[in-house]
């Protein structure tokens, strides 16, 4: 797997497969993980050639290879996935988690209670020391970064376990069309974020629009 | 008291002063709530003519007039406030809530654990059952809303027992230059709008600016 190669597990997901076409576009290496790399490869044909490499691995593979893994796949299926593969991170390598643990209960969306306070720090608590963890493209639209050919235009937000892990983070968003990174600080700022998803969930539903996202004015 | 009349109690503060004098300019009859009312005629002498009237006046008096009544004091003076003057209320009245337990703890902003779950339930379970609540106005700066030549240039969301408490909600704030008012939703909605907050205030602190506020693209 070639140096700086970003896994996307789940990449084969609603939000990993618009990651995967932006971040190849914008010139990196890529691997689609999947648990059926071979639905992962025939996916990968069918796209528009990016300027950086595409590929296609299984989970194992593509998270032993990778300096940066994106979680792409839904929050409850993370416990298990990270008891799996924690072994096989490369040491210091960067996790980005961009789960949101959404709810719908009754038709109304909430965020689950999570022990650890947020998504984020319930992955933080599960990776090994070594690994290090940035939260961001929680809000997003997954249809929209679908959309590849269309500017996100909107603000992401980075928190992130250190200055390093967020500017790793930041970079690689910044390398998308259309999307401004903005680092608010330590992990602890994961909730906020995740409630501005579910704040942009309360306006899709309540306007009948899809692609409710955020910019930040003063800035 | 007019019909129709605003009172704004802790309407001499930093949020308060803005907030009054914006709807004033807008043509609306606003009363400036203070435990010392004439501190508050004090004020309003000094400030620019608006359109509409301004007066003031105690806590009791005002909350007793008001056919709104904009609850612009700290968070934890709140309890106590709704203790004395419960009963005060005119029935039906619309109360808005501006407040965000805001809490900083080692230098690091949180928001307060509210068993209720956010601010606005909170001082929910503390009116009178016919008298209806929105929360709104929670994420723009005090210092911006007091700069009244400024357009506020931004989005505020709302929330509200009732689609008609939300409406009028949504109606007055939309009576201010700049600002677009974005209904979200039932009371539920409140913690995400107060978590939007505690956004702003990481995005001010870490990037050195006063002013982050936020605007909704793809509405």
């Amino acid at each position: 797997m070639p140096r700086g190669a970003i896994a996307i597990v789940g990449g084969t997901g609603h939000q990993g497969r618009g990651i995967a076409q932006r971040l190849a576009a914008a010139g990196r290496s890529v691997v689609v993980a999947s648990r059926d790399p071979r639905r992962a490869a025939d996916l990968i044909a069918a796209w528009p050639q990016g300027a950086g490499a595409l590929s296609s691995a299984s989970y194992a593979e593509a998270i032993a290879g990778a300096d940066i893994t994106v979680l792409a796949v839904p929050f409850d299926t993370v416990d298990r996935l990270l008891q799996e593969h924690r072994a096989a991170f490369k040491a210091n390598t960067l996790v980005i988690d961009i789960t949101v643990p959404l709810m719908f209960t009754g038709g109304t969306a909430t965020l689950a209670t999570v022990p650890e306070g947020s998504a984020a720090e319930y992955i933080r608590a599960r990776l090994r020391p070594d690994v290090r963890l940035a939260a961001t493209f929680k809000t997003v639209p997954a249809h929209l970064l679908a959309e590849i050919e269309q500017p996100l235009d909107c603000d992401e937000f980075v928190c992130g376990d250190s200055a390093e892990a967020r500017s790793e983070a930041v970079t690689l968003l910044s390398a998308m069309r259309g999307v401004r990174a903005i680092d608010v600080g330590p992990l602890v700022r994961a909730r906020s974020i995740e409630h501005l998803t579910l704040l942009a969930v309360a306006v899709n539903g309540r306007h009948k629009i899809r692609s409710a996202r955020f910019r930040v004015v003063g800035l």
